[in-house]
């Protein structure tokens, strides 16, 4: 009988996540049924939104169970097939990660085209990260020729990203907010024009002189006082692309936003979004963002971690405020 | 050499506008130049948004400026004209208001064509009033068949219309805010299916119980904490429509809004908007709107002070939450 770990929800956070909260659990492999494949996972993807599921609070999507595995996008290689089009040997992609072995149907599982890319490319620039990234900037609140574009948490698998990927569609000027040596990184391996520590700092101030003329587009992965700022620097008709509130997240004192009368006062425009909506779009997504991969048009970093036991450490650092994690976190398992 | 009144303003609010801050005096007219018309004005229009203007604030619209007259909505009769197109005797309608007279460039006026409407309707339903909540549900956060609507400042003049359209643009259940005996006047005679008093109640308590399926569309003119709560209801998709937040003005503290992340879990919109950006739809609204009177499917209320001297009266009562006035205010002249 095969045996293989998996982390599962120990307790629910009590404010700020820690170690504790999670378990590493070794668990006897199900023999697949009709239709199911077993699928090895070799990648395993780390994101901010999953701190949302382990409290019990109804959100766009459910809470993780208490004892029950938790789950992330994953990249991996079929070891056992009992679903047509499915073959050992294959590299494949699905959401139950976070353990060392899924058993799924095969509707939950999907073939990657590797086309020269590295499998965790599929979890970064080419999957929900770059994805959100690319429907942010183009379909949510489009960047436009000449805009001049705002990116909160801009050293973040996804703020890196949408940075980039606004410049490719035109954008004038591109400013970002990160921490630490995270602000030169913005500036001189990803191309912003400017960027700002908000740590110490007045993020109204920083954007009043990183920003003379206000602000076309804002994309926000942090909410609280500097999608405030944000707020008091709109241009006419700017859009705002609400992605996440990590500034939010983690049991952290909810913070009143005071001016969204600006959003009327400079008919601006303010969508939040999903990638689950979205995904008819993947695809051409893939292609123009794989494009701009093999272009050398598109640069990201990742902090790997090494081996299933790294998972709440990995994730643990990326929730934390001025984390020295930049990029996409991924952990990696042997294959 | 004709004399006539208008109102300035006598000093810039400190907190809550009061009658001191106004001043009404007696100015000589001028003759008109070529090109210019001479109008008596006939009704005035008041409105919440002119309060923002009191204040020395960069907004969507310029401050007035000291010891200037004041300027508002008015519809008036010609009585001397050297620009081709106007003649005495003929109602037009102008921004040139809180005055007796005014003497304008042909091109700051239209002629206002009654087709069996008071001159007031078109300061009212028929004029930026009735426009911005037509612009709301139609254009700005578009009500669809089925949708459950909640509109804030509901007995308001663009309120009690916002719920009234909602409805013809088939809405099944339309709920309202007001303050006292305008609940009623909602259920009773704007055909709303529920209201609440926001004074003393918890809005987000009165939506769990009025709205326990949720918000699709949200015509929100007062922002503050009955936003907060509609923010905290709203279904996948919703839509709102920043028309106003008159919680906010006055010099009232401003209200921090903590639950904006409610728009990224429902993939919500909320737009802001300003009537003058789309003039070009007027005739489009006005066809549509007048129709519609002339059906007698819409009702409105009229609180009408009369004579120049009640300006401050009329507008301060206005702002007062709680106020006794409900629906479009108006200062009626002699003709």
């Amino acid at each position: 009988m095969q045996t293989a770990r998996q982390w599962q929800l120990a307790r629910r956070p009590q404010g700020a996540a820690t170690a504790e909260d999670f378990a590493l659990v070794e668990v006897t492999v199900p023999r697949p049924g009709p239709g199911q494949v077993v699928v090895r996972n070799t990648r395993l993807s780390v994101d901010p939104y999953m701190r949302g599921r382990m409290d019990d609070k109804p959100s766009y999507i459910a809470p993780f169970e208490l004892h029950s595995p938790l789950e992330g996008a994953a990249v991996g290689v079929v070891t056992e097939s009992r679903a047509d089009g499915f073959k050992p040997g294959q590299v494949v992609e699905h959401f139950a990660g976070l353990r060392e072995v899924s058993v799924l149907d095969a509707a939950a599982v999907s073939p990657v085209s590797l086309d020269g890319h590295e499998p965790e490319t599929f979890l970064g620039p080419l999957g929900t990260t770059g994805f959100t990234a690319w429907l942010g900037t183009t379909e949510i609140a489009p960047v436009r020729e000449g805009d001049t574009v705002f990116v909160t948490g801009a050293a973040g698998a996804v703020g890196g990203l949408a940075g980039q990927i606004a410049r490719l569609r035109g954008a004038a000027r591109v400013i970002g907010s990160a921490s630490g040596a995270k602000v030169e990184y913005l500036v001189d391996e990803l191309g912003y024009d400017a960027a700002f520590d908000y740590r110490g700092t007045d993020p109204a101030e920083e954007l009043s002189r990183l920003a003379p003329d206000g602000l076309d587009m804002v994309f926000d992965n942090v909410g609280g006082p500097q999608l405030e700022a944000a707020l008091g620097r709109l241009r006419l008709g700017a859009r705002i692309a609400l992605c996440g509130m990590a500034s939010q997240y983690d049991g952290r004192e909810p913070y009143g936003i005071t001016n969204l009368f600006e959003l009327t006062k400079q008919r601006a425009t303010a969508r939040g979004f999903i990638v689950s909506d979205h995904y008819d779009q993947l695809a051409q997504f893939r292609e123009e963002v794989g494009g701009w991969l093999h272009d050398g048009r598109l640069s990201y970093r990742e902090s790997v971690f090494e081996g299933i036991e790294s998972v709440p450490e990995a994730f643990l650092g990326m929730l934390r405020s001025g984390a020295p994690t930049s990029g996409k976190v991924i952990v990696r398992l042997e294959g």
